[in-house]
């Protein structure tokens, strides 16, 4: 049960985003600059991220939610986040999706994690000084959204499919229309 | 040395805002909301869990600016800081601020750390449903912020003079002048 008085009709951080509409406005902006926004990172790469800190940060609605954005976006679907969940390195994504993906669970454990070698990796597997800021600031935003959600102990479904819809609705309109 | 390219010139989260203004914007905007906008909590009280968190998290720009902040703020000053650095509990604020900081600090461990007893102490002390999802949404930006500013390792200068400029300049303009 949700620690304040929210709507029990709302999973996660939608019941958030109707609680407090002020929070809400620049939270949904800010998740729609990164995760949509023009990058060199596609759309399915930046929820992968997304995916996987929230699932090292063991929030169960961010981390169900993103692997269904990233699945729906990545061409190998859902089996890539779970590869993603059980070991960067063995995860059909590109060498320097591995890196930052590296750089993003450092970020998760702490900003002084990020060590100038996990850098060092991604500069060398091709990754520009903007990917390597927004996967920092998308690791980071996410190490906010879990504490966010868990710490006022929201409603997580727990049927897959909520997850899904929830995906694909997200992939198709972003996030400030939410 | 910071892991991209800033402006040296600019101090920790100064450089980011400089070199990314599109995460810039919402990231202000939230800032300004938490911490500046119409609240039953006062500006001192916020920052005071500003600087709070990101003692805990160990980010030395972000602990002294926000400490600086709240210290021209409260009527105390720094010794409230600093007391409520070294334990929450004999710091001079009121019940409830320490019943909030308290919660704060279990937001920075995670989530789920977030128990019913600490709310429902919380609570008895007389804080509001808003009030606890500031403070939880206060604590995990911090969380965020805090990952942002070392995780790209940007530069905290040594001085104190350096903070006591920026405490009091953040304190009349607010964030969204940044």
């Amino acid at each position: 049960m949700p620690h304040i008085a929210l709507d029990e009709n709302l999973p996660g951080i939608s019941a958030l985003f109707a609680y407090r509409p002020e929070t809400a406005a620049p939270l949904k902006q800010l998740a729609e600059v990164l995760l949509r926004g023009p990058s060199s990172l596609s759309v399915g790469e930046r929820e992968l991220i997304s995916a996987v800190v929230s699932r090292g940060n063991d929030c169960t609605f961010c981390s169900r939610s993103h692997a269904a954005i990233a699945a729906e976006a990545l061409e190998g679907g859902m089996p890539v986040v779970e590869a993603a969940w059980a070991d960067v390195d063995g995860a059909p994504v590109s060498a320097k999706v591995k890196a930052l993906l590296h750089v993003a669970l450092a970020v998760r454990e702490g900003g002084k994690s990020v060590g100038e070698d996990l850098i060092a990796v991604a500069r060398a597997e091709g990754a520009t000084d903007v990917e390597i800021h927004d996967t920092v600031l998308i690791a980071a935003a996410f190490c906010m959204f879990n504490r966010y959600v868990d710490g006022l102990a929201t409603i997580a479904p727990d049927d897959q499919e909520a997850y899904q819809g929830m995906g694909a609705r997200l992939l198709q309109e972003g996030y400030t229309r939410l």
